[in-house]
Formats: structure tokens, C-alpha cells, sequence
């Protein structure tokens, strides 16, 4: 089954709003393995509705549109289908009742003309109850072809999918089981990663279909299996994915939504164990990203941000003549922030980051981008040189979830290793 | 002109991204006139892309494309393209030359194939050089109609507007004069603004037009105004601006990108003073949007993050009976966080935050949103109490972007003190 989806209104055309609720669609369709294949964003005015019906029903078993449908007369949507398909309208006791009560509940019991339009409904079509809002949904259907819709407020479009339409499309529609898993890789581009798991990419099995989707510093490998048995597609899956971490273990942090800042905040909650954090270059972003976990608390201790040479080594305890020796972003130094916020926060590991994050402050021998990290832990310290690229916000972040990752991999051989 | 916009890929279909390209563009396009009268969101396969380029040619002058320009295979925008104008692809020295040297700072000196086809471009195209990744952008003109075809990673895809296409679009599209100023407000819900703001919006002549765009904690307010004269048409929006910003004063922080962190920086920079900040339920959040600026260790000391307890008393000096006897996130713990902090880094000011960002945590009388904060300075501390929402990210946002702007207030106002 193709489906297509078409927005109406300008908030969108104008980049007023974001639409978030083509997206909600999709995923919630594709979970019943119903394929999107065009989302459409069009003007509220007949012409363009019409237009985008006729060219839409084409390609689509399934059309859902959402938006257009307030009670203003800058709303045209409803009559615009009306016309569409040769209807007209008629007003539905029910809805108007159930108008009535919901203005009720807020107090007002005169309701005017402009609602009560509301429960003015194209005779021809399935009319869908909202429960949450004044404007009903409308489902039609025309030489096979399934037209239905929704208001444009999310959580009224929500709410009838899936009381209504969701339940109804299961029924229908969906045959077989679609299966997706994701796989999260962190700080290692694209173009390497492909070249990397080329051998494992070309034995998939036919029916296993590969997306890469990239980020900031991260590319998720999306694995897609269509079939019958749920039990077997999921056996597949997983046996790929096993194959291809045993590939790439050290760039692997995670399956589906997992956060990485989550994986590592499990893994110290399951040792007993807490951090910290001493920050140059990365300015509390990589605090933020830890504490941004809800529950943080019981394995973060707290961070010493040291961008004044004189906090490191007051605070932090840096040798003053290696802070002038070496410079601020060098390995002796970064070893010694990351001891010191060790002792200073008492914490079981300490991470700490020294670059330069620019667009200022490069030298030849240390250009902007160069970051210096290391991670203090009970038997000792590691250091880790990076060099990144040109844009402060992206050298920022990147350094923080490359230290991060280095973390989770240490956290993870470290359980390994026999005690 | 009218625009259409193409979004290319799989990833918005399935609904595993939200489209917030779209937005950008139609709102940078608006700014300057140009009216985008639809969205597609398609497959990216050859006969989809093929089959919306016949379809949106038909009602536009311009088609900005989005995605699709990966280096893996399953990326087939470039090719589609090259066989829709009967092109062919061209290896183009200076892309590659950029290509190999993006590499370099990673520290990849071999790049391999999939990389190198990246500078394959079709020989028709105007080629728009990506400053900051390695998928040219491709500017096509064909029967009066322009086809820009851009990277769909969203700061590559900003980075090649901004430079190269808008200013191109500016100079041939846009006549007459249509000018735009925007009021940064902050703290404010969009609903008491407007109620707030009602009187002068009710008297602004009628051709100036008013857009009210919110995000987190903040709305910004857009006034647009058509004509010919653009230095009559700057007094008329500035005289507004003016009006508005007696009727608000405490909620204004700054016009068009100000960015709140820069307008503290630049008053921290002219006064010769220097900040840190001690945080709790902000997490490194605060720090993060200070160093955000490049340039602010300058005038940023450094934090100290005291997540726990033994922190806000070992290293702030908080007093432990304190801490017992009223919290961690309640007044006399916030201002002693701040005066501690001030005295430990040794700076002018001092920025301190307490609070429960949630989900779990809170209490009957410290319900989670339930947050502290204190600015500390030569003569005092000052404390202040806010009560956000339920959503940790959105706290921990409020809280820091609602400190700074007391910060900012604060710095502005000692300004206008009589020395």
C-alpha cells in the first residue's frame, strides 16, 4: 500500500512552523509496514488542494492530509473536498453536541456560528470523531483510493489516528511483518564507515535492505526486513548486526534510540561507579551532555570548568611550570586536569578536555581544532590527541562525544577483564 | 517568484528525522519576498526526483532540492539530476582539491573512491563550493527556471545559502524594497505577550506586518515592511521598535541574531570584567552557551559543576548545615553557590543555579521545574526564584537562557549607575 501525505497551510510554507506531524505519520505508518513514498506541504486555497488530490491519487492507495480545517474562513479544506468530490454538506447533530459540551467545559455556553460550522460535514465521507478538539476527521474513498482527513494540532491528529485510523489500517491493510533495527556509530565518517563494512554490506541477505543516515559525528545504520514470520525477520536481523559489531566493535554505541551519554550513565550506575569532569575547550558541554541523562545525579559527581590557566592549576592542581612549558592544550597538561578533578571531586573516573576550539587562538603546531583528552581512572590516566576541524560549535561537540565514546569503550574492557 | 522546495531521502519518509530544512529555507526565502508555495518530501530514486522536477517546474521559477548528495550509493540525487538535464559528470579539480584537504584535518591523507566521485560534478551546473563538507551544491538553469540542488546535512546546507545563493537571490529576484526587523523577547509566553504588546500593536501602520515566531522560552518578533525607499522604510520600522521596546523593556534582550550570550559578553568585554559560574541543575549548560562565543576566555574564568552535595560545601564553602536544613536547591544554598564560587575563580561576577530539572525529584513544596539562582558581585548577591515545567532539556534550557538575561539586565543597569 503507497501512502502520500499532504500538509495544507502557510505556517509551514513560511517556516513559521516545523511540521513535525509528517514525521509522527511516517513512523507510526511504517511500523505497519505502509510505505510513504511523497509528503506534500501546499497552500490553503481550493486550487492547490485539487491540484495536489489529482496528482497525488495517482501513485497513493492511501491519502492522509492534515491542517486546514479550523473553524475561519481562512480554512478552506473542508469545502475544497466537499467540491472535490462532489459533496455537500450537512450538519451532524452528534458532533455539534459534542462541540457544545467541549465549549462547556471551558465555561462558555453560547457557542457561535463559526463553530457550530464545525459540525457541518460532507455527507459522502466517514466522519471521524476528534475527542480532543471541534474538528472532525473526514474519511472518503473513491475508486479505491482512501482520502482522510485530520486537523493540523498534532495532539488532535494523534488522537484520531490512533483511536480511529491506526486500528482501522492494521485490519485492512496490513499483510506480512516489516521489521527495522538501527545500529549507532559514533566518530568515523560516512564515506570510511562504507569502505569499512563494504564486506559484511555486500553479504546481507537480498531481502535485507541497508540505510546509512548521518549526523554530527555519528552515522546510524538502518537495517529493514520485510516477511512473514516476526520470529525468523528478527533472527536475521540480529545475526547481521552481530556480525557487523564483531566489524566495527569500537565504533558501535548503541542500537535504535539509545543515547550514548545513557550507555555510559548504565554502565557506571551498574559498576557503582562515579564521574567527573575537568573541561577546557569543551566548556561544560560534555557536563551538559552527562547530566542531560535524567537520574545523573547518582553517578555525577560535578566538574571543575578551567578556562583561566590560573583555575587549572589553582583548583586542579597543573603544574604551573609544564602549563608554561607545554601550553594549555598539551598532553602533560590534560593528564593533570583529569587526576586532579579525580582527587579534587573524589570520583571514581575523571574525563578531561584541553583544545583549541577556535575559530581564534590556532598556532601552526596546534591548529584550531586540535584537542587534547584524557581519562583518569583508579590504575592510572589515558590521553588521546584529536584534530578536528574549523567550526567552534561542531569542534566543541565532537569533542565531547568522541570522549565520551573513548569512555563507554573503556568501560566496556574494563568489565571484560577478568578480576 | 514563486519557490518550490524538494527534500530528497528516505530518512524523512519513514519519519526516523524531522524536516527542519524546509523551515529554514522558507523563512530566509520569505525574508527576502519570495513566496515557496510547496514542500515535496520524496524518495530518492530516479524516477521520484525525475517525476517532482516535471511537476514542480510547471508552477515555479525556482526548485531548491535538498539530500540526496551522500557519497554511498545509495545517494542517486546527482546522477538523477546529470540524466534530467542530459549532463554528464566531470571531475572537478578544485572540489577535490577542498575534498582532500577536509580530510587532512581529520587526519586522513588517502581518501578513497567514494570520496574522490564526490568531486564528480555535471559539466551544466554552476557549482557552489561547500565550506564545510565534501557535497558540492549544484545551481542548474534550464527554460528560465533555476534547479539549486544543496546537501542536505543542515549546517551544509545553511553554510551554501548563506554565502552563496542568497545573496545571488537578492541580488536578481528581489525589487523594490522589503525590509525586516526582529525583537528578541525572552521569559515571556507568546500568549501574555501578545495580550501585553496588543496596545502598540493595534496603532502599527498598515503596512508594516507583525509575525510572532516562539521557541523555547523565547518569541521573536518579526516586523516586515514593503515600499521603495528603504531609509524611509528603516525610520517607520525603527520608530515602532522604539515603542515596543518602552512597553517591555525587562523582556527585550536584542534585535535580528543577537545571540543573548554575545550581547553579555560584549558588556562583560567593555566593563573589564570577568564571570563564572557555579551550576547544579544546569549542569554545564550555563558555561556551555558562554563559551559558545568565541573569544570568551576573555572574560570566562571557569565553573565549578556541584552535582553533589560534598562539592557545594568542599569546594564553594556552602555550609553543610545549611545544605540540611533547607536543601540543596533553595536560597541561602544558591547564594552562598555564588559568593563561593565568585571568591574560588576570582572573578567579578559569579552566576549560580539550584534547582530540580526533572523528571524525578520533586516534592511537594519544590515541585520539579522548581529552580534557584543568584548573580553575585562586588557589593552583594542577588537571588531569584523561578518555577518552569515538567520536561528536564526545556528546565535546564529555561533556567540558564532566563539567568543570563537577569545577568544581562543586571550588567545594563549598572551601566546607567551614576559612578
Amino acid at each position: 500500500m503507497n501512502v502520500s501525505i499532504i500538509t495544507i497551510g502557510d505556517e509551514i510554507l513560511i517556516g513559521q512552523i516545523v511540521d513535525t506531524n509528517s514525521a509522527w505519520l511516517a513512523q507510526r505508518l511504517n511500523e505497519l509496514g505502509l510505505v510513504v513514498h511523497k509528503i506534500y506541504s501546499i497552500q490553503d486555497t481550493d486550487s492547490a488542494i485539487k491540484r495536489t488530490l489529482d496528482r497525488a491519487r495517482e501513485l497513493s492507495d492511501i491519502i492522509l492530509i492534515t491542517g486546514g480545517l479550523g473553524p475561519t474562513n481562512d480554512d478552506v479544506t473542508k469545502k475544497a473536498l466537499c467540491s472535490y468530490f462532489d459533496d455537500r454538506l450537512e450538519r451532524n447533530p452528534e458532533v455539534l453536541a459534542h462541540i457544545e459540551a467541549l465549549f462547556k467545559q471551558f465555561g462558555i455556553h453560547q457557542i457561535n456560528e463559526l463553530n457550530r460550522g464545525q459540525a457541518d460535514l460532507p455527507s459522502k465521507c466517514r466522519v471521524l470523531n476528534n475527542p480532543v478538539g471541534t474538528a472532525s476527521g473526514m474519511w472518503f474513498e473513491e475508486a479505491g483510493t482512501h482520502f482522510i482527513a485530520l486537523p493540523g494540532v498534532p495532539h488532535e491528529m494523534k488522537a484520531i489516528m490512533e483511536t480511529l485510523v491506526l486500528p482501522d489500517f492494521q485490519e485492512r491493510f496490513v499483510q506480512g511483518v516489516f521489521l527495522h533495527k538501527t545500529v549507532l556509530t559514533l566518530g568515523i565518517p560516512e564515506s570510511i564507515l562504507a569502505e569499512l563494512i563494504n564486506p559484511w554490506e555486500v553479504q546481507l541477505p537480498e531481502e535485507v535492505k541497508l540505510a546509512y543516515l548521518p549526523s554530527t559525528n555519528r552515522v546510524r545504520l538502518r537495517l529493514s526486513v520485510k516477511g512473514e514470520d516476526r520470529e525468523l525477520l528478527n533472527e536475521i536481523l540480529d545475526k547481521e548486526i552481530a556480525k557487523l559489531s564483531n566489524l566495527i566493535p569500537d565504533h558501535i554505541y548503541g542500537e535504535e534510540k539509545d543515547r550514548l551519554e545513557e550507555r555510559v550513565g548504565a554502565l557506571l550506575r551498574q559498576s557503582n561507579s562515579t564521574v567527573a569532569t575537568a573541561e577546557s575547550c569543551t566548556g561544560g558541554y560534555l557536563a551538559h551532555l552527562i547530566t542531560s541523562v535524567s537520574g545523573s545525579s547518582d553517578y555525577f559527581k560535578g566538574s571543575v570548568l578551567s578556562y583561566a590557566n590560573e583555575v587549572k592549576s589553582d583548583l586542579l592542581g597543573v603544574s604551573k611550570h609544564d602549563l608554561e612549558k607545554y601550553g594549555a592544550v598539551s598532553e602533560p597538561v590534560v593528564r593533570q586536569m583529569a587526576v586532579g578533578a579525580r582527587d579534587l571531586l573524589k570520583s571514581d573516573y575523571a574525563l578531561a578536555t584541553s583544545g583549541v576550539a577556535g575559530p581564534t587562538g590556532g598556532t601552526e603546531d596546534k591548529p584550531v581544532g586540535t584537542v587534547w583528552m584524557a581519562i583518569a581512572h583508579a590504575d592510572g590516566v589515558e590521553s588521546f590527541k584529536y584534530i578536528f576541524g574549523k567550526e567552534r560549535m561542531t569542534n566543541i561537540k565532537r569533542s565531547a562525544t568522541t570522549l565520551l565514546l573513548d569512555f563507554l569503550q573503556h568501560l566496556k574492557a574494563r568489565d571484560k577483564k577478568p578480576k
